[in-house]
């Protein structure tokens, strides 16, 4: 998850940043585990897909998203809106992603940012 | 239309059940002609769909969607959100609903809530 | 961008009309060299196309959509929702827009119509 102003600014700071299946692991243990926080539901729309490259192994793919926000017992809220730019490789006779970037708009952070979008 | 909350349990109860055609045109007669309410309109916007399962007959498909309402002289607001469960079957050389459950996130149930989603 | 209620009325007036390369010229020019505004960004979510007529040379299709506008360090806003009603032609071997209409569901103009949506 970087901010749209990073990411069209070619720096590489996010807030929240998985690089490897070990950060990933790490992220979820630290949800699971360790943190303290009200239930919430995310709910992901995602708008058509742009093939934006096709190469030899790979594919790159933009699409743009909305997230929406309900705990319990509220009105649902805006959470985030972006764009996914994504690789995807194949493999095992699919594809798979390589990477995927959510680009978001607001230089405003939710103090509860807890899953990853 | 159904709570997320019960969906996930197995909980049969929903906030607006129609399970048959005599049912639907019995909320219709209601909403056209004994419901009171402002008039409003809704938006709806769909996710990308998912295939769960082909069936002989039949398929399972799935997409999220966010629905939006808008009322005279108001700002819209986020009605809805949640996810479509279907069940498509093949009827006279085309597809059609078997099943479609609106398996909705939040617990507070707008007081308005007239039409199906 | 024609407001749901003209358009549906058979009306023609817009809040925002471009009906020609001048036109749009126009509309770039003022933004880009004599408005003044807030920087703010738009995220479009467009929803499945439905295809509604098929011609000769051209393809009607029609899209649900959601806007969201995000300025700087606020919330991300719904800016305006409704429905891509679309008119594209064949033209140098693909598909091109020969007119777009955003048809919108609120009767609340946001003072900050800045971009086209």
């Amino acid at each position: 998850m970087i901010p749209r102003e990073n990411h069209e600014a070619g720096l590489p700071i996010a807030v929240l940043y998985c690089a490897s299946r070990g950060m990933m692991l790490d992220r979820i243990a630290h949800i699971r585990e360790t943190a303290m926080f009200a239930p919430r539901r995310y709910r992901h729309i995602v708008g058509n897909v742009r093939i934006v490259a096709v190469e030899r192994a790979s594919v790159r793919a933009e699409a743009n998203y909305a997230v929406f926000e309900t705990t319990y017992d509220q009105k649902t809220q805006i959470y985030n809106v972006g764009k996914y730019v994504d690789e995807l490789v194949l493999a095992d006779g699919g594809l798979k992603f390589r990477e995927r970037l959510a680009v978001f708009d607001s230089s405003v952070i939710p103090t509860s940012l807890i899953y990853p979008i």
